[in-house]
């Protein structure tokens, strides 16, 4: 029996070496995904739903049905890895683990209504925001979310040093344009956490145009704040840049040197 | 014979020694193709094209002879190259090559509607905008094209998994987006796809101002969203941009060991 | 006494071993600093003010007291360091370092208007800002500020530099668009000054959307500026990413070398 | 004589060694050229003016007479230069070298409407536009602007490439932009050009707000443009980046070298 779960499992998981039937399992599990991501994003459009609403419901109790049965064979199967062995504890840690919780999540949002015959609104809405945590199934099979993470790991630091310093400029900078712009123009800087929505727009350089300063001091201020800040917010996109770009010439360089050992 | 195509082809396509002739027409067709995208552009502006509307369409179909001619003489004389020896199928292979395909979308819309005899504003409409084609035309003169196009191929890995994330991001944040704004702001964020669009415009820092979230939820949910995600949307930027210059390094190295080695 | 001075200073400063009941102070510290910035930004939203202010007040009080207990302490306790040793000169002279001041300054709003039976609203305002002076407290226990100021400090020269070049293209950009714009625009465009604001605007590309030229040549210009001026204005964000990255490589290396010490 | 100018031209130029009086000098005409600049932003907020204009003008008499003092002793006395050392034929090279030509421009606008007793609004407009080529003096003294031309100049053949691509992508997308967005929103993509200046301000990121498209086809395109564009945008604001740190750390290295040798 372990051998037969052994095999499932192999073919479930992302495919590794040459087997066909894992790898067309694969693209099954991560083209049924994307396709229910699609679903998601294009339900909301109303007038394609309201044409086209039994088809997407279809897909949806197609899908949950699939993964449905995706989550009890790898929870049964768990019990052929060494850290999940025991019967009963193994699968239960085996549950407990973010894979496995992420799988889970991705079909409760189906069952949970019909478990608390709720009909509250907003509840069900909640409901179906989570069916886009399906997106985090891909985690499995897509190579970039183990890269996004790695570098995320390596500079903590450096992105920690530098959250804090944007974070302490957007606290500094708020403070003194509310200080200066709330009397003359109380509708934008009503309070620092409004004045802080500004800071956003003006640091990140989105600049919705939704709030800006209209004293000539508050616009003095906001030059300057804007010249010496847009520095210090480009800063974790470069930390990430750079920790990006020397991950994947990492990877590169592994993979050559696999190949010359071969 | 032979011998007089290979002239010529040398002379229509890109002087590469000190061929006087060869570089003079490199010019003049460089020049034309110029004209003809700054025709393009300035025809759409009504007042000009009322005005100068005689001049804009003799202009129109001298461009077209000469494109026409060069394309036939360049179809004529392909047998001198060993891939395209055969005078058929060398010639027919010619031209689904993708620099003769080019050079003949630069002058079919001038030829299409005298043959379809139609009168269809909206085909008429795009025909016109396939007249931009023209600037492709450049790409066998200029090595500005070359370069990118090598740059976007050694770094297509690169750019495939920061793209994905991107795209991952855009999907995730105006998802939650919609969930959180659609109630108080349903005008800008109607459906998922519509606050995509806002997802585009604060994460690329464009920031239009024509959608923003107004609930302090969505403001502080969207400050997020633009703080972390900027990092993320800066990637392809920086990998382009390093692309880039390392290519352009390695180009200025082997000129120079090319003129050490001479 | 001087030992148990040292003892004391020992304490309330950084841990630097594994003192654990230094290290609780600090934590202590930073978290009422912390709580105290968050009370300054929370206050100023009306509502909740209106209806905890008694808490806020009591928690101000405490604060106060604590933070000026504190100084008391540091200033008593300074002569047991070897610069400030002379009990009435060494006092005075620890009084007016950058640290000691900055202490002052977190407790000084409150104070002053006791001593000074002022009513004037504007003054309470002002004095009001002085305590998010508090937040620079954390200068004494965080490494993110003594990060920023030894990399500004390393590339004065190029940050000089680039800040010249730029308030040089600010001034520029600005007297040109002022000509061309300010008889067809003159509520966005009304003096060099204003302009100013709409060059800020555009070359941190922020882009509020409050000014923008209406004319075809103002936009013309506008345009050729954006495209040139926005690499001139990513340098200083350039120059102190880079400076932030080495240094803190640097701190990593000396890290790893101390412990190959060991 | 030689002896004298030479030593004149040698106090008014940039201070190389220790001679205070030609230190002195170079910062009394620095300090007057920035009050110049600042005089001619000041001078157009129109309530200091209209208060101040007898301060303004006397200090624009005083400083053309300084300026024009200065420019007759630098033709004067350039025939100490071994290049200019011709009375007559020299004197004239000398004025038409770039130095000399900016110091003319710097004071012809004050002389030319008593030459030309014009009282026409727009030239006399125009040549106050000329009184801010002053700034160009520093460029004398200042190493900034050194700095940015070596830089422009090294990175000439980069900035050119992927300034070409960038004109390329900008005409091509306001083209397609031009023909999905024109008929549902004629004014603000009324024709080509104008739908340029909707390109620049997207794919520079500034995104004013006034032109942004509104068909769902003009969106979804608009979105693919931001985020493929603003990568290559950033190709210039690199370029100029990497030279200019390259640039510098190369002058601190001849600088430490020179240092080394002495």
């Amino acid at each position: 029996m372990p051998d037969s779960k052994e095999k499932i499992l192999k073919t479930i998981n992302r495919a590794e070496g040459g087997d066909l039937l894992s790898r067309r399992f694969d693209q099954f599990i991560m083209g049924l995904i994307l396709l229910n991501v699609a679903a998601v994003i294009i339900e909301t459009v109303e007038p394609i739903y309201e044409k086209y609403h039994p088809f997407f419901d279809a897909f949806e109790i197609i899908s949950v049905i699939i993964f449905s049965i995706e989550y009890v064979i790898r929870v049964w199967a768990c019990t052929a890895i060494e850290k999940y062995k025991h019967p009963v504890w193994g699968r239960l840690r085996y549950m407990v683990s973010l894979g496995a919780i992420i799988d889970l999540l991705a079909i409760l949002p189906f069952y949970l209504p019909l478990v608390l015959a709720s009909t509250d609104g907003r509840i069900l809405r909640i409901l179906r925001l989570f069916r886009l945590f399906r997106i985090f199934k891909l985690g499995r099979y897509s190579l970039a979310f183990n890269l996004i993470a790695v570098v995320l790991k390596k500079r903590r630091a450096e992105l920690t040093v530098s959250l804090t310093l944007l974070l302490m400029l957007l606290i500094f900078a708020s403070t003194i344009m509310f200080y200066v712009e709330s009397e003359a123009n109380p509708d934008s800087f009503k309070s620092i956490p409004q004045t802080m929505w500004w800071g956003v727009a003006t640091l990140t350089t989105v600049g919705y145009g939704d709030v800006y300063p209209i004293t000539p001091l508050g616009k003095f201020l906001a030059g300057i704040i804007a010249i010496l800040g847009v520095g210090l917010f480009a800063l974790p996109a470069g930390i990430i840049a750079s920790g990006f770009e020397s991950e994947l010439s990492n990877q590169k360089k592994d993979k050559e040197e696999a190949k010359e050992e071969e």
